[in-house]
């Protein structure tokens, strides 16, 4: 196995998330192969300085590759894991950024033995998507969670965290079930309440122009994740569904208890809990 | 009644709210008079040039202002207008910072005739609270509700006015129950499911260390107004009490919509109704 600097690295999906981590990669490592449906894509990620070169073949884009990183939404990446598998060098890593991991990972074990897979998770994003979007930046100082399998060699993860490095993240190695509850709660759970958010108020005051000019600061961030690429939120969902709705379960059930705390017009009461919950928020982020 | 550069402008408490406002106004009045419960307030809004002078005493502070401005609690708020009519000048002008207005006006409506009242609220604010965390910038480009009585003068709507420009708000006239059924679902609704988040999040993963590295963006954003000062939201929720529970249900039931959604894995349903969503989304803030 090659170290990175001497590998090529096909990413697969040029979107926000493989485009940024396409230019971010760039001089880390021998070239870097882009690899995007559509040809306008390529060219602006060229053009863009991110890729060395690209292709809209999926085949010709992993061949020769030392390093496979997709970065499509996780339904696609499990298509593109059943795909590429017989295309691949001898031991080449096979790596993703998908935000859920158990079905990419399963379907990761099924890969020909000749190569080393490693699920992988960048905690970064924007709401806005597309090459357009791809800043090379957005990987700095964020955490990157890696699943190996139990087949992964000790080499290929090394070669995952040197590209977690490379790109200016920290590794964290998690099983993929942890990962997938935790992320549940902590990314998808976040989503659905922000869309939620958006649908009361196009139920209850969007019809008020005055509604445009109060909306302030709380609510724009309150509500910012709604903006998040559908496509790939629709596949989170699908693939991470029984943890999400468990984390939607118990964020019912609090929000139930603040409804109760509000109608019950316990000033005491509702002193206690809401300081309670402002002091483990600044716990959270001192 | 006197303009605003001939006027002698007392603020009423110095947190945040106030003594952003304080430090705001300066330059464009006569004087700005701070009035604070601790004298260490007092000290700290002097050293950071909030205001010409201070004191502790609320009679002394609004004896001889033209204008007197309540930046405390809703419910203190209330109190202190029933404290300080009988101690104001002939057509002094009564304003706040308050987040609900039904309750504030109907104590405004009490004022002796000889003073002019006027509710106020500007649409910012930040998780943070404290004149230590005062910054006069924070009004520049936001919306500043003013809510008139009947009996309020066109003059002393005009200087209301002319104060909200002086800081680089700009103003909008609204009935008190527009206001508070509007905020509901725009601020006092994104504060409780950031709340939830919180309690949610201290449920389900706030046991496994590696939640706190992988905790992004989204959540911090999401959750950010759970950290907003108790005091005050305690005031908001009680005094805005059934406009609140009403955007909650509507909320609870897009919620539950939403958890329906995702249990029913139907793909195109999820990718239709996400997508309305997200550019409801971008139409609130292109």
């Amino acid at each position: 196995m090659r170290g990175l600097a001497d590998s090529q690295v096909a990413i697969v999906g040029l979107g926000l998330m493989g485009g940024s981590l396409a230019g971010a990669l760039r001089g880390h490592c021998r070239t870097v192969v882009g690899v995007a449906r559509r040809a306008a894509t390529i060219d602006m990620a060229l053009a863009h300085g991110l890729i060395d070169q690209g292709t809209t073949g999926l085949a010709s884009g992993v061949r020769g590759a030392d390093v496979v990183v997709l970065a499509t939404p996780v339904r696609v990446i499990v298509r593109q894991l059943a795909e590429i598998g017989p295309l691949l060098s001898q031991g080449c890593l096979v790596m993703d950024l998908g935000s859920t991991k158990r079905r990419i990972v399963a379907e990761m074990a099924r890969l020909p033995d000749h190569v080393q897979p490693l699920g992988g998770h960048p905690m970064c994003g924007k709401e806005v998507s597309g090459v357009e979007a791809a800043d090379p930046a957005i990987y700095q100082g964020r955490t990157f969670i890696l699943t190996p399998l139990p087949r992964t060699s000790e080499e290929a993860l090394a070669l995952g965290q040197a590209l977690v490095e490379a790109v200016g993240a920290h590794s964290l190695v998690l099983e993929p079930e942890r990962q997938d509850y935790l992320v549940a709660t902590l990314s998808h759970l976040p989503y659905l309440l922000a869309c939620a958010l958006i649908g009361t108020a196009d139920a209850t005051t969007s019809a008020d122009p005055a509604a445009w000019q109060i909306v302030a600061g709380g609510f724009r961030d309150t509500s910012r994740v709604a903006g998040s690429d559908v496509a790939m939120m629709v596949d989170i969902l699908l693939t991470n569904r029984d943890e999400v709705l468990k984390a939607l379960g118990t964020y019912q059930a609090k929000l139930e208890d603040l409804a109760r705390l509000v109608e019950a017009h316990d000033e005491d009461q509702m002193r206690t809990v809401l300081s309670a919950i402002r002091e483990e928020r600044l716990r959270m982020f001192p």
